[in-house]
C-alpha cells in the first residue's frame, strides 16, 4: 500500500508518495502564499496532492491514506488547525478538507515536528524503537514524543512542547515570556548567546577572534572548540550539559529507548551525542539499573516530514 | 464483574474485592515480613487475596483478575518486581507466582503510586478524566501519568519518576544525589527544609515561634501562614510556585485534563489548590488558547492503591 505525505511550510508545500517502509517513490513542492484565505490553501495541497500521485504512480482511488504536518497549533484527533504563525489557518478543519477535494477519506493530521518525530523514529534514526522523544535543536527547540509507537500529543493535542519545560527556575528569560524553559539553554539561538557573552568575556581566545572576524552562528562555538579553544570548549560542554539536562527530564518520564537530535545544531555529530549520551547515561535516574537509552543525530533531513505524515496515515 | 486489587506496603499488606466502579465491597489487610524470602511473601500474599475472595463475596473463580501495586522498580509488562527498597523483592515474577497460587491468570503489577495515580484518575479525584498526572508531596515527590486511560510508564516501565525531573540546574541537592530535582523543592522534606530556614532568618516571626515551641513538619508553614506570619506566608508562596514550576513542565509535554495532587501536603486543601491552579493557568504553554487544566486534590486516601491496582487488572 502507498501512502502521500505532506509537509506544510511557511514558503512552500512538500508532497511525497511514500511506501509501507518510508521510502518515498516521487516527491514534489509547491510554493505557498501565507496570506492566501485557508480554503485556496487547502485547494493547492490538493493539487498538489493529485498531482504527486499521478505523477508518482499512485493514483488516489488506490493510496492508503494522507497525512499532513503542519506548523502550528492542531488538534489531531479533531482534524483541525487551530492557528499557525505562518500560515493563514485559524481553527482549519484542513483533514476534512482535504478528504472533501481528494477523495480519500482517510486523512491525519498533526504539528510538522510531531510527523518528522514520528518519521525519524519508525523508519530515520530510531529504526525499530517503539519508545523515543525527539529534540531538534534549532532557532527554538521543538519535541516529538513516540510512545508504543504513537505520538503522545496530550489533551486535544496541546502537549509536546518539551521546549517550554523549565530545567532552571528563575533563569534566562525565554522568548515564550517565561523563565528557565529548556529552549532559553539549549536552542541555536541560546548557544548563540552563550557565545557572544564568552567572546566578550574572553577578548583573548580564538572564540572572540572568530566572533569577531565571522559572526557568531550555532557552529561558532563548536568549531573553535575543535580548533582547541579553552573558552570555546567550555561553552560547549555548558551547552551539552543544559541539553543534557532537558534530555535526563525527558528520560525520568518518558524512559526512552532512543533520544533522536534533529535541527542544526543536532549535525554536529559526535561532538555533541557521544557526551550526550554519557550526560543521560550518568543522570538519568536508575539508569544503573534499567535499559540503557540511546542518543543519535536526526538522518532523514528535509524529508523527515513527509516520511512521517505519511507514517502517520499509516496508523489506524 | 469483580476484581482482587492488592497494595503492597513495607510493613503489611492490604487487599480488596472491586468492582467494576472502583467501590471496594470488602478489604483486609496482613502484616508483611519484609525478610521473608520473596516466595513465602508471595504465598502470604496470596493466602490474603483467597480469603479477601471468600469472606468479600468473590470466588477466585469468578473474579475478572488480580492487580497488585508494589513499592520498588517493577517492569509491568514481564509482571516482574526488578527490586524494592523495603521488601525482599529482586527480580521476583511476583505476577507468575500469584497466577501460580490462586489459579487466576489475569495478574497484572505495577509500581504502587502508578497504581494509586489510576485509581485516583479513573474512580477518584479525576473521575471522567483520560490524562492525568498524579504528583504525591510526601517524604519524595512521586508520580503517576496516565495518558489515554493508561499508564505511562515508559520502556520496560522505567520512567514516570517524575520527582526527579531537573526544575533548577545546579540547585538543591536531591536525595538521589543529583541537583535541582523536582523532589528537592516540592516534597514535604522539602518544605521542611525551606521553613527551617526562614524561621532562622526571621527569629522574631511567629514561623520561627512555632518552629522552636513544637518543631517543623509539613504543616507548620501553612499553618503560620494562615494566621497571617509574612515570614511564612513566603514560604508557602515559594514553596507553591516550585510545585507549580513542576506541574508547568508535566503540562507542556502531557496537557493533561487534570493534576491530582496527593501526600500528606496534598492535605493543605484550597491554600495549595488555588494558587496552582492559577500558577498553571498563567503558565503552561498556549494555556490562553488551550483547553484548561484542572488542579485538584486526590480523594481516594488509603484506598487508591487497592482501587488503582484492581483498575490494572480490568484493563486488557
Amino acid at each position: 500500500m502507498l501512502y502521500i505525505g505532506v509537509d506544510i511550510g511557511g514558503m512552500s508545500v512538500k508532497a511525497g508518495v511514500v511506501d509501507e517502509e518510508g521510502k518515498i517513490l516521487f516527491k514534489d513542492t509547491a510554493v505557498t502564499n501565507a496570506q492566501t484565505p485557508a480554503e485556496e490553501i487547502a485547494a493547492d495541497i490538493a493539487a498538489l496532492i493529485r498531482s504527486v500521485a499521478d505523477r508518482g504512480g499512485a493514483p488516489l482511488s488506490s493510496v492508503g491514506g494522507i497525512g499532513v504536518g503542519s506548523p502550528g497549533s492542531v488538534n489531531d484527533a479533531a482534524g483541525v488547525i487551530r492557528y499557525s504563525c505562518n500560515i493563514n489557518f485559524r481553527e482549519t478543519p484542513l483533514a476534512a478538507l482535504l478528504a472533501d477535494k481528494t477523495g480519500v477519506s482517510n486523512v491525519k493530521i498533526s504539528n510538522d515536528a510531531n510527523c518528522a518525530a514520528l518519521g525519524e523514529t519508525l523508519f530515520g534514526a530510531g529504526r525499530g524503537a517503539k519508545n523515543s522523544v525527539t529534540v531538534t535543536l534549532g532557532t527554538g527547540v521543538g519535541t516529538g514524543i513516540v510512545v508504543d509507537g504513537r505520538l503522545l500529543t496530550g489533551n486535544q493535542s496541546a502537549g509536546a512542547e518539551g521546549g517550554h519545560v523549565i530545567i532552571k527556575a528563575g533563569g534566562e528569560k525565554c522568548g515564550c515570556g517565561k523563565r528557565g524553559c529548556f529552549e532559553a539553554y539549549a536552542s541555536a539561538t541560546a548557544l548563540m548567546r552563550q557565545t557572544a557573552r564568552a567572546a566578550e568575556r574572553h577578548p583573548e581566545s580564538l572564540l572572540a577572534k572568530m566572533a569577531k572576524e565571522n559572526g557568531i552562528d550555532g557552529k561558532t562555538a563548536f568549531i573553535a572548540a575543535k580548533a582547541g579553544d579553552k573558552t570555546a570548549k567550555r561553552v560547549v560542554s555548558d551547552y551539552i550539559r543544559y541539553v543534557g539536562i532537558g534530555l535526563v527530564g525527558f528520560a525520568n518520564v518518558f524512559y526512552p529507548e532512543v533520544f533522536i537530535i534533529g535541527g542544526g545544531i543536532g549535525k554536529e555529530g559526535d561532538a555533541l551525542i557521544l557526551p550526550l549520551k554519557k550526560f543521560v547515561a550518568k543522570n538519568a535516574y536508575g539508569a544503573e539499573f534499567n535499559p540503557p537509552i540511546d542518543v543519535v543525530a536526526a538522518t532523514l533531513g528535509n524529508d523527515a516530514g513527509i516520511i512521517g505524515a505519511a507514517a502517520l496515515a499509516m496508523q489506524d
